[in-house]
């Protein structure tokens, strides 16, 4: 595997031209691409340009809607419902996010669901919008089905994630971003491309039996939910997939378990749909809606440094402030470039001649 | 062990007298009364009057305020804090719910932190409360440090419980609640009775490493955060537990972390506080500030139905629905009593004896 390094630049400018090729207008296009920079630029490499190809392929079959009329359809003062008109998620999740954002300005807090959406990104990415603004963010979607509730021998969720961020004084926002699975099928994909075995429960095979085969998926099998087994608490992990479920799409009106659509051009979605597109859901509650801003960072601070500075079981590893490494990473990567795998600036550049944009190199 | 079965009647008068011999004025010992009695009545046992001689103990040694002066200290449309004046969380936590409940009739949410108070039962009764009024409840707390984050050898957060529930249409409300450990402390302590071995993933002995022996916990062992070890996701437990300590706690202004007061009288809280007491998070939204209510409980009907019925790996089992085993021990019990094994009657006799009230039987 060699990796050929971009700035962020050069990577930005691509993605605005393929957005901008789909149809997208400028708003759209900056929007949509800052998400997927700031995923590569996080150190999340799965859910940023990696992914543009697939978005294309997923336009391209009328499935994401280029130019959405992204609409408020049912509101109170500080909830929401949001239309994104099969649009991109990484362009409805924002919009949905700064209504949130207002209702929180005005009432203290404020609370968007969302339907008729596609794959958003990075959930962090929506969340920190809200830290920005000395407010405590909340996002999270469901996904197509990949996930077998605690007993079942079916796909009902998705890895649906969950994220929580929070301001902090002088160090970088704590982030908890995490999908709802034991792993992320991200763990799986790079298992596959090394064949190498997997740990026993992240998966169980098409006959419900754990395997340590990255490949399972493939052949009908299902990921568990984080915890792996009803012993370590898989009813908790389907417990917190199911809540995001039902928050983002029985709330909004999208599909929701497992009528949620592919989010693969290959598959075709359910043909008795339960609600349109898929759903998410986002919050934002303002910090100084509970105590000072000062009062509230001086105490995360003080948490921050007493885990960063607990007794470890091995005194080479320290404990990780959620979010830490991908603060560390974007600090890094915004100086030294983002590093994309040979194979994925392949696909970039095949993508670059079919839409009739410049090649990255 | 031997179950003697009570009335749930019987365990109210019993539970109301040793409330009112501690000073709560009638209508906070019938709300820590109620609390009690639905955690038996929902099966939670170790949650229930099994608790109650502990609830008195930290009232003796003056760590539990028996009259306290409730009140909102910091306030917006939709958020407020509230500081507990050291009482009994049984009677806390629904004020501050009932202030969440109040916010989101008039604008759509309501999110109430609580500084000051003391453990609060089961999470799931909080929530609840607000699935009454046809709204989503959302409930959370910490708890005294038993949880060693990934790669940590201390204790640093307790097994801070998190709670969603939502009201359903014919089909009983999903109530997920759950702590983020990998398992509760009740479940150790079973295994301590019986003196059985427990699964690996639950607990690391005092040198950080995994072990199947009930009684590490009292050799200065730890728990571990649900997803056991860092290969099975527990970071993600961590990163849970972490969101439960900072909502409920940095921002309200209680102690977190290694900080929170022990929920035992034999050990004494920290000398150093961070905050007031211990915290917790409390929400609720109202369905119809998203979709007509009769619409999402249709659709959560038509959820239910589709986990309920999926294909499971084991024909004898079905997937079960978050909340549904605790409501169908509620129907049960109201009906044929509560058993409460006989060490607990015995704890609760000795009591009675101490408080001079009548005896359980």
């Amino acid at each position: 595997m060699n990796f050929i390094t971009f700035t962020e630049e050069q990577l930005r400018n691509f993605t605005y031209s393929v957005f901008e090729r789909m149809g997208c207008n400028d708003e759209h296009a900056k929007l949509a691409t800052d998400v997927l920079i700031r995923s590569d630029l996080r150190g999340i490499d799965s859910h940023g340009v990696a992914r543009l190809s697939g978005y294309v392929r997923l336009w391209e079959k009328q499935r994401i809607n280029a130019t959405p009329n992204i609409k408020v359809v049912h509101e109170t003062p500080t909830t929401a419902t949001v239309d994104g008109d099969g649009g991109l998620g990484l362009v409805v999740a924002p919009f949905a996010m700064q209504i949130a954002i207002q209702k929180a300005k005005q009432y203290g807090s404020g609370w968007v669901a969302v339907k008729n959406s596609n794959h958003f990104g990075i959930a962090g990415y929506h969340a920190l919008l809200a830290v920005e603004q000395d407010m405590i963010g909340m996002s999270m979607t469901n996904a197509s089905p990949l996930v077998a509730p605690t007993y079942a021998n079916e796909r009902l969720l998705g890895t649906n994630p969950i994220c929580y961020a929070f301001p902090a004084g002088h160090h970088p926002p704590v982030v908890v971003d995490m999908a709802t699975a034991a792993a992320a099928n991200g763990k799986l994909e790079i298992a596959q491309r090394s064949n190498t075995a997997i740990p026993d429960g992240w998966v169980q095979d098409a006959k419900g039996q754990q395997s340590t085969n990255p490949n399972e998926l493939k052949n009908g099998g299902s990921l568990l939910p984080l915890g792996s087994d009803k012993a370590h608490g898989s009813h908790k992990g389907y417990g917190l997939g199911a809540t995001v479920d039902i928050l983002s799409a029985v709330l909004s009106g999208a599909n929701y378990g497992p009528w949620v659509p592919p989010f693969v051009a290959f598959l075709e979605p359910p043909t008795d749909p339960v609600g349109e597109g898929i759903g998410h859901f986002l919050g934002a509650m303002r910090v100084d809606g509970f105590r000072p801003v000062a009062d509230f960072k001086n105490h995360l601070d003080n948490w921050i440094e007493r885990f960063k500075g607990a007794t470890t079981v091995d005194p080479d590893k320290k404990v990780i402030i959620p979010g830490e490494p991908e603060y560390a990473f974007e600090q890094e990567r915004k100086l030294e470039g983002i590093p994309l795998i040979d194979v994925v600036v392949n696909d970039l550049n095949e993508l670059a001649t079919k839409l009739g944009i410049a090649k990255l190199h």
